[in-house]
């Protein structure tokens, strides 16, 4: 029996595990990315772990989300992560440098290698053929350090391309329509392969786009064949020498497989609030809209603003609608000042903005109250904007531009015979705002600067044979990690400083908990099912850790958040008999004892409630591995025991 | 006896008054220009005047300031501006079109006119020899009106230039020269004119810089002549009608005279935190940098970023410095698209931002803690960066380009010979981005778009003949505009909502005063010495009036302040006797009987301490407008009862 691509590369970096379907594997992980927002606590992570120098190929530290700096925050996590890099072998982009997943697609990516990155979007290296993930921030410290990475293995879904895409049709359009079809739960447990004839019509920009999306799809990653459209690229980059071809065997076995016709497909959108929710431009009609934002690392590439300056050349925004356009990376951005693109952009009246991030993570350019915002990023969950009632519609750079010139929306296909703009032979290749890392010899006297909002990561001991505690908290179900840990502009800047972010942990349900945490000293949360759904981010595990959070017990967890639990050392308990959770007040006195047995050996955990004197059982659904991290009071701990 | 240049444009503008140093002149006012985040109030001001059409022969409304859009309210009040100004007649200049002094300059501003703006650096357009004037919102709204603009007329002074500035050495060194000698104290009262063989050398550009940064002079304005240069920048423009030659006579009379010789002048800083500390960077020493911030309306013109690139190309910005550039004006930064050194600047590693005021005013780049940050700007006021502690230092382009990539405080002389950049023959010229107003037929049918965050102005009446109230604050001395109505990146978005404001009134020096003054209705204020000063913002009067302060009773107040309560309608009165104030507590009970009378009269003003049992004297410093003004409850009521 043949392998798939991911297959393939799997079982070339496979460490531990065996790769049956569901089953966790360890994997060795080539090159690791980080960006600002998660790697300020990554780096704290990494140096928690006592490791003088990363272990990986390529390490890459890339600022392109807290751009903005309004205030002293950015700025000195920006210096931290620089000279944190600097010390322990990691290459740092500088900001205006680019968005992570564009400039490491451009620079650094390598067909059959593996990379995880703290963001979601990692998956955009795909797009070159690698087996390219996202993951928490001390998955990838530990990654850094020369520790494998963890997975359950996933399916293997085949979708068959076939055909060419039409004038104006774009790679958007075609991840618009994998998500319509097997929507944003489709894709988990999954690896995606793009297979088919179709394929060879796709540069690697647009393979990038699709695979990029895919992470909404919920799927572990998404991944394209390295052919000789990949050859060309690294060709164009100066890196050919970086080129492998990557085929999927011919008898390969797939779990599910989908076909796409792309000549059928037209130009799409995600209506709000949901990526999975698609309808055609021409289904939508020529509704009023009055935002278009242009960029992030689904569609900022050198050929989509080519194609976007084509479009907008010698007209002018329409006077309604304010256009914003955002460079994916230095390199595109310098190409379009070079070749007049930019100057046509200008002139048609978009504002530039930084090449960073900016307003997909909602950093600015919030629409206005009820606005129709049409953005070609991947996500447009409500409020994410910063607005919340904005109505935000995903669409390609090409619908974007047209309707930012009508006002309305536009299928790009009215704009008749389409700009022929091919594929540069070679890149404007300038990597003066990468800085390599200092010797092994000048690394120790490299001082890594740290401002006041930088705090350590906060310090956890091995797990204790008796827990004692307060029910501090009972919540209900579908708690996701958003109310855990709330985001935004506000808050986004403080993701170094666990103490300052510990005084809105849970407040969106109860503004007394951390006061009531701090005064207790420990504490127990009480939750219904699927809690801790929605972003990975380990801050929800992190902070609660810090306010003295010692176990969870719920009817049920979000994968994640779990394995977030565990990596933080915080107990992860789910009810024998869900009818318990009903008899246990906010409040009440709960003990475990005999708890580092029960752990070891997997068994039942018997909790009693003080208060009303009845008991109960719960199970800590848990990898072996995963008991052990938490025996060791988390995995920063257990790494380090590891290496010892 | 002859005219300075000032003078005949007074002269030719005079509505009221007597042009005698400090008697009150009233002045028609040909042009106005609002930004954003004045302009909200600025124009709910002239909505409530209930003129249909702005008599002014030119009125412009820029977005210029609140550009990141962290929240829906930026997006929303740039709608309520862009619908009012349709409906109204003012031409709007759109997001990303620029700066609005810069833009007012290259497409707007014509020599012998008058301009006021709500932006106390609106003397940019002194340098083509307008008379051109910061002011109040209130005030632009009654010139748009038709209305005349009061001030007391200024003392003269002339500042004599003569020889040729050294290579490399520019107009921000010579503001900076005249901030060290004159202070920021040293043009109160007085409007600055440049004469002299040296004037000729000085492109439109630079005498636009030098005149804007008269602002921190505290000057009413500065100006130049307007003469050949003028007519060519005028005739680069497409302009060359609106051009008028423009001179002092002979035998005008300046009541002061400063001579600088501009061969003498070398590279200048001001240091930390007053724009007059003004030292050469040599004195300074190669002191180690963390940032460098381009742009705003003193320096962000064509020639100035020619010149940042000619010294950036084909280098890269030093590994431990960030590079903003934030170009002046769509004209500018499409311009430096077109010629290629836009893709210089990219190369190098600049961080380009969007067109707008940006950093000058806190939005995005606080530069890290205790950072040191050289800005072309115009104000280093602790604090404003957003970064508490952050160092900052103003400089001209030219400096601020090298020391980006030495790393250190570095005088451009250094670099050697100078590269020659000519003034352009023509600009590029294309203004798709002003919207023009309506026609009057069309007006009507025009809807001003409101958001949730835009709130009416607050309603006004007649001042009643007695007041009897609780004093429900009592200060020290020298409480200032931001003691009063606290700014920043958090609060500014907040403008056009006075309510929401209000939660903030006096928070700094008491955080129970906004409840406080729910919950009694109305108050007086009790304050010490120099109350008001700092900035111009009518939102310190604005607000308390919101909160229902009937009066404020000082020691002395500063002069624009205590205009700003006139206008809004609130009694502004200082004690006979100082040692008064040491009597009266917080919550004491306070009355003023007969008060209509003695206001119309303009003798003293009982006072009676009710709780106390005491009375004493106050006056009203107040012009005999003033006083109508105060009596009609506001600048708002008394031109709608003059208009009637």
């Amino acid at each position: 029996m043949g392998y798939t691509i991911a297959q393939k590369i799997i079982k070339n970096h496979l460490l531990s595990g065996e790769m049956t379907v569901g089953s966790e594997i360890g994997l060795r992980i080539d090159q690791t990315l980080t960006q600002d927002a998660t790697g300020t606590m990554a780096y704290l992570e990494f140096e928690a772990m006592g490791v003088p120098r990363v272990k990986t190929e390529k390490s890459v530290a890339y600022i392109d989300h807290n751009t903005l700096q309004t205030g002293f925050e950015n700025a000195d996590d920006h210096r931290f992560i620089q000279t944190v890099a600097k010390k322990h072998g990691i290459y740092f982009s500088r900001p205006g440098n680019g968005i992570c997943h564009q400039v490491h697609l451009e620079r650094f990516g390598i067909p059959g290698k593996t990379l995880i990155g703290s963001d979601s979007h990692t998956p955009t290296g795909g797009g070159i053929g690698m087996l390219a993930m996202g993951a928490g921030g001390l998955d990838v410290a530990v990654a850094m350090g020369g520790g494998a990475y963890y997975i359950n293995m996933p399916k293997m879904v085949k979708i068959n391309l076939t055909g060419r895409l039409q004038p104006w049709v774009s790679a958007k359009d075609v991840i618009l329509e994998v998500l319509r079809r097997l929507t944003v739960k489709g894709g988990v447990g999954k690896i995606i392969e793009y297979a088919g004839e179709g394929v060879k019509t796709l540069t690697v920009p647009m393979r990038a786009t699709i695979t990029n999306m895919g992470a909404e799809l919920g799927a572990t990653t998404s991944i394209f064949p390295s052919d000789e459209v990949t050859r060309e690229f690294l060709k164009a980059q100066g890196r050919e020498q970086d080129y492998t071809p990557l085929a999927s065997d011919a008898d390969a076995v797939y779990d599910e497989t989908l076909d796409i016709d792309l000549s059928k497909l037209a130009p799409m959108a995600a209506c709000p609030h949901s990526p999975d929710n698609v309808k055609t431009i021409e289904e939508i009609g020529p509704r009023k809209i009055d935002q278009v934002c242009i960029g992030s690392c689904t569609n900022s590439s050198y050929l989509d603003l080519m194609r976007v300056a084509s479009i907008l050349k010698g007209k002018t925004v329409h006077p309604d609608v304010s256009l914003s356009i955002a460079p994916g990376s230095k390199q595109v951005y310098n190409m379009l000042a070079q070749n007049g693109a930019l100057a046509d952009l200008i002139a048609a009246g978009a504002r530039i903005l930084e090449c960073a991030c900016g307003p997909c993570i909602g950093m600015g350019q919030s629409p206005n109250s009820k606005g129709i915002s049409l953005r070609t990023f991947n996500r447009n969950f409500e409020g994410r904007s910063g607005t919340a009632d904005g109505q935000i519609y995903l669409v390609s750079p090409e619908t974007a531009a047209v309707s930012a010139l009508t006002g309305v929306f536009t299928d790009p296909r009215t704009l008749g015979a389409e700009v022929e703009i091919p594929q540069p032979e070679h890149f404007l290749i300038n990597d003066n705002m990468v800085v390599a890392p200092a010797s092994e010899e000048e690394a120790a006297s490299v001082e890594v600067l740290r401002g006041p909002n930088i705090k350590e990561f906060p310090a956890t001991k091995a797990l204790e044979d008796t827990i004692q505690a307060k029910a501090l908290l009972k919540v209900g179900d579908n708690i996701s990690t958003d109310h855990i840990m709330p985001a935004g502009a506000k808050i986004l800047p403080y993701r170094s400083n666990i103490p300052y972010l510990s005084n809105f942990c849970f407040t969106v349900c109860d503004k007394e908990f951390p006061e009531r945490c701090r005064q207790e000293g420990k504490g127990i949360v009480i939750g219904g099912s699927n809690y801790g759904q929605g972003s990975s981010r380990e801050h929800a595990a992190l902070v609660p850790l810090y306010l003295g959070v010692k176990a969870v017990i719920v009817k049920s967890f979000a994968r994640i958040h779990c394995a977030n639990l565990a990596n933080a050392g915080i107990l992860p308990l789910v009810f024998k008999d869900e009818s318990v959770y009903g008899k246990i007040d906010q409040m009440d006195e709960l003990e475990i004892t005999n708890l580092r047995e029960a752990i070891q050996k997997g068994g039942a955990i018997t909790v009693k409630d003080v208060t009303k004197g009845f008991t109960f059982e719960t199970e800590a659904v848990l990898t072996q591995r995963q008991r052990d991290i938490v025996l060791d009071g988390g995995l920063l701990n257990y790494t380090r025991e590891h290496q010892a």
